[in-house]
């Protein structure tokens, strides 16, 4: 069944007789239409799939050769001000008595003007929040292969430049170097902004980089992905420049240890918070329990940040072919922080690491 | 008065007991809390400003440290499950009744979850969209003083890349190496997407740098940007590489006419709408009319777009203090484009340019 087929079938499931998809990485895992919103408030366009019927994608003149090559699926309806102006007439055509939208992407102030739209046409405005994200939640193989991609040209931006990384460099001049080179490299963008966090500014673990200078001993937080052809990467190094200073080596000895009993927990089956306490055992029972404030892990695909999690908070079983990070971390005030970051595929009886391990743990 | 003391003022005259910011200009144009937001369903914090008493940043752990030497004038309290969380003890607390909230800038999810949790404690959660845009509309002289040094700085960059511009490199390569300039140099960020455009690409007021090598006699349109110290700069130039074409020199000249009749009509007291229409009529004079599809120009500031506008739907008038930029176009599809764009400061009796525009009009 295609991805359109299936969402059709959701809809018929809830008596919906077409949705709005606002969500970008929604609007491109349907359509394969590629661009992004500027902002929220600044749509590339917006997809109206009907329950029967062609599904139709809505923009701008800007975009409509963009939209026409990348989604051929779909028919490409051009607006001059705004996709609301063209709605009532589709709702007519289309004989619409409920009509859904993205709640998590629709801002309050579209949501009134929507609402006043259907009361004119007796419509009923249904909120969703999970039609296409749950569908995104396992990937195909295709997907597989797209993330394997990202995640390796990440490996190698990374290794690239952790061989010029020498003391005294500035923290800022090597986020850009590996930003730079993520480009060069043919990614779209970095997946999120490059974390490059030395010594006391580690302690942070979303810190900014700054103009510190990297130096001997200390640990040095490198937090990068990149997106390749749509999906994300996302790794966590610590390094240490010469030889590691006592405390950086028990501390990374601990979250290392932490990392691998997480990995080693994952399965399809068990839940997002039985493999985060597993984790985070080991970081308390090393006496550091209050320094790990966040959760074990995240799923990553078109978003760098989406479901499954691995928290407390995630009591949902893991499912084959979904993709998750593991990323425990030690952050201490005053002293500095360890973040160590692989991604995994999860697999019915385990799961298969997208990274390879070979830096930094002969400590 | 100080901005927050503003803003409690047009609390009190909305009868508003306490505003939510959560959109990341606002929320920084009133704490100075730098934070961005990873996206709208994942912010960085959120102010709670009650009409009486000490103002409150509302954040999690990841921030805690930046927020609170950041934002000196707020009391910084942290949420571990959403911010919604923490707001139920804080209405209490602070005995709210009418609660302010931004419509363009809050989700429909979020909304729902906020009149649920109004309703249980008797509160009226009250929809608005303008009350901290319209404070930043006039620049303090400060604002004015990180504005300047942000084009300043831009246009060095434009410079220092410009000198380095042959035949047969790629505009992509100009636009990574116009990027990475402007981060080495202590910009934050591009304020947008670098627009390097040559040749018949240059047709498309938005368009996205790709493979194709520049040439010698043909329009290049360069329209970039960035951020420092929180403030925006945005500039357009258009250059040619040798002896331009006959066609270049005319349509340059044609735009550059424009845009110094705009940059005259600028003057506190005036119109957007006045002020466009002025600019516009040298290119419709010159039978260019239908080639100009975009507003003159827009407010620059904390945001890259923000108001007042000059275009024919803005019939606000312009005051002193404002920052505008001028930007006339004419777009010829086959052929290429010319744009043209510097920012100004709006003066009681017209107004100050903030550019240098001494390349490329010795046509």
């Amino acid at each position: 069944m295609t991805l359109i087929a299936k969402l059709k079938s959701r809809l018929a499931t809830r008596n919906l007789d077409a949705i709005l998809i606002s969500q970008p990485d929604n609007r491109r895992f349907l359509s394969g239409y590629t661009a992004s919103d500027h902002n929220i408030g600044e749509s590339a366009g917006v997809l109206f799939i009907p329950r029967r019927g062609k599904p139709l994608l809505l923009t701008d003149s800007r975009f409509e050769l963009d939209a026409k090559t990348e989604a051929p699926g779909f028919s490409v309806q051009l607006y001059a001000k705004g996709m609301l102006a063209l709605l009532p007439d589709l709702l007519i055509e289309y004989q619409i008595k409920r009509l859904a939208f993205e709640s998590h992407y629709t801002l309050h102030s579209t949501f009134e003007q929507l609402v006043k739209l259907c009361k004119k046409n007796s419509i009923e405005p249904i909120a969703t929040t999970d039609l296409v994200e749950t569908l995104r939640l396992c990937k195909s193989e295709s997907e597989l292969g797209k993330l394997q991609a990202s995640v390796t040209l990440n490996e190698q931006v990374f290794q690239e430049v952790h061989r010029t990384m020498v003391p005294g460099m500035k923290e800022i001049d090597i986020a850009l170097q590996i930003e730079t080179l993520m480009r060069q490299r043919g990614a779209e963008r970095p997946s999120f902004a490059t974390i490059v966090a030395s010594g006391e500014n580690s302690a942070s673990p979303h810190a900014v980089p700054g103009l510190r200078k990297i130096q001997e001993g200390e640990p040095i937080v490198i937090d990068m992905g990149l997106v390749l052809d749509g999906y994300c990467s996302d790794m966590t190094r610590t390094v240490v420049l010469g030889k590691p200073s006592v405390k950086s080596r028990e501390i990374i000895r601990i979250v290392r240890k932490a990392q691998l009993a997480g990995i080693n927990a994952v399965q399809a089956g068990k839940t997002g918070k039985q493999v985060d306490r597993i984790a985070r055992k080991i970081i308390k029972d090393a006496g550091y329990g209050n320094c790990f404030g966040h959760g074990l892990g995240h799923g990553v695909g078109l978003a760098v940040h989406e479901p499954p999690g691995l928290s407390p908070r995630y009591t949902k079983k893991l499912k084959a072919n979904m993709v998750v990070t593991v990323e425990p971390g030690i952050y201490i005030e005053g002293w500095g922080g360890v973040r160590l970051e692989n991604m995994v595929v999860v697999t019915p009886d385990g799961c298969r690491n997208m990274n390879r391990d070979e830096t930094c743990f002969n400590l």
